[in-house]
C-alpha cells in the first residue's frame, strides 16, 4: 500500500496543530505558576501569544488541503504526559526542570516544522512551506532564548535554594 | 528548608545518568529496527557508543561526590514512555517520527548538561564542569546532525511511501 505525499503532509500538519495546542497548555500552566523568575515568565507569556498565532496559521494550511484540525494524537499525544507534568511539576527544582522541558518542547516543534518544510516542498505546496518557515524561525528564537537563559535560571535557583527564607521552586 | 548547591548538583547528575540509560535503550531499539535508511542507522550506532562513554563519565562524577547512580527517575523518568514509544513505534511513518524523537531526546540532554555546567560552576566542581562540557559537545554534534539529516529522511520516506512495492516505514 502506498501513501501519497499530500496525505502524509496533511497528517503531519494535523500533528503540528495538536502540538501547538499542547504548547499552549504547557506555556499557560508554567507562566501562571512562576513567581520569582520574572524574565522567564515574561518570555513564556510572549511565546504563548506567538503560539496562538501559529495554531491559526497551521489550521489555515490544513483547511487549504481540505482537512480538519483534529484533537491531539500521535507524537504530540506521546508528549502530552511530559508536557502536562512539566506544566504542573511539584519538585523542589520545578523552575529548572520546567525551563528544561520548555526548551525540549521547542525542539520537538523545530523538528516537526523542519520535516514539514521538506514535505511541503515535496508536495509542491509553497504556501505551507512559507508558513512553516515563518513558524520555524519563531520556535528557533524561543529555543535559543531558553537555552541561553538556562544557566541564569539554574544559578538563581541554586542561590535562592541555599538561602533561608527564600522560595526557590517557582 | 534550604538545599545545598552540592545536593542539587548530585541529584541532577543522577538524573543525567538515568537519562543516558534511556538514551542507550532508545538508540539500540531504533538502530536495530532501521533497514532502509543506512546513514541514519550508522549515526545512531555511532552515538550509541558515545552514550556508553557518557554514562561512565557521569557515573565517575557521581562517585567523586560520594553518591551512587540510581535507576532512572524524575525528568528522565517522565521521558521514558516517550523514548520507549519512539524506540518501538509502529506507525507507517516510524522512521520520520523516530528521527524527530531522537533529535528531541538529544535536546533534553543538551539542556540537562547546560544546566549541570552552571551548577558545577556554582559548586566550584571544575572536574564535573569539564566532563559535562565534553559530553555537551557530543550531544550538540548529534543534535545538529539529526536536524540537518531530517529533510533527507523525510524526502526519502515520502518517495518510498509513494512507490508501490517499497517498504518506507523503517
Amino acid at each position: 500500500m502506498t501513501t501519497d505525499v499530500n496525505e502524509n503532509l496533511l497528517a503531519w500538519l494535523k500533528d503540528a496543530h495538536a502540538m501547538e495546542q499542547q504548547a499552549e497548555h504547557m506555556l499557560k500552566a508554567q507562566a501562571s505558576r512562576i513567581d520569582h523568575y520574572p524574565e522567564l515568565k515574561a518570555r513564556l507569556e510572549s511565546h504563548l501569544q506567538e503560539t496562538l498565532g501559529q495554531q491559526a496559521l497551521v489550521e489555515g494550511c490544513i483547511k487549504r488541503l481540505n482537512g480538519s484540525a483534529s484533537v491531539f494524537k500521535d507524537l504530540a499525544g506521546r508528549m502530552t504526559a511530559f508536557a502536562q507534568a512539566a506544566g504542573g511539576m511539584t519538585q523542589h527544582d520545578e523552575v529548572v526542570k520546567g525551563a528544561i522541558a520548555g526548551y525540549v518542547f521547542e525542539n520537538l516543534e523545530i523538528a516537526c516544522y523542519t520535516s514539514l518544510i521538506a514535505a511541503a516542498r515535496e508536495a509542491g505546496d509553497s504556501e505551507t512551506e512559507r508558513v512553516c518557515e515563518g513558524i520555524l524561525e519563531q520556535e528557533k528564537s524561543m529555543s535559543t532564548w531558553m537555552l541561553n537563559h538556562l544557566p541564569t535560571v539554574t544559578h538563581d535557583f541554586l542561590v535562592r535554594s541555599a538561602t533561608p527564607g527564600q522560595k526557590a521552586k517557582v
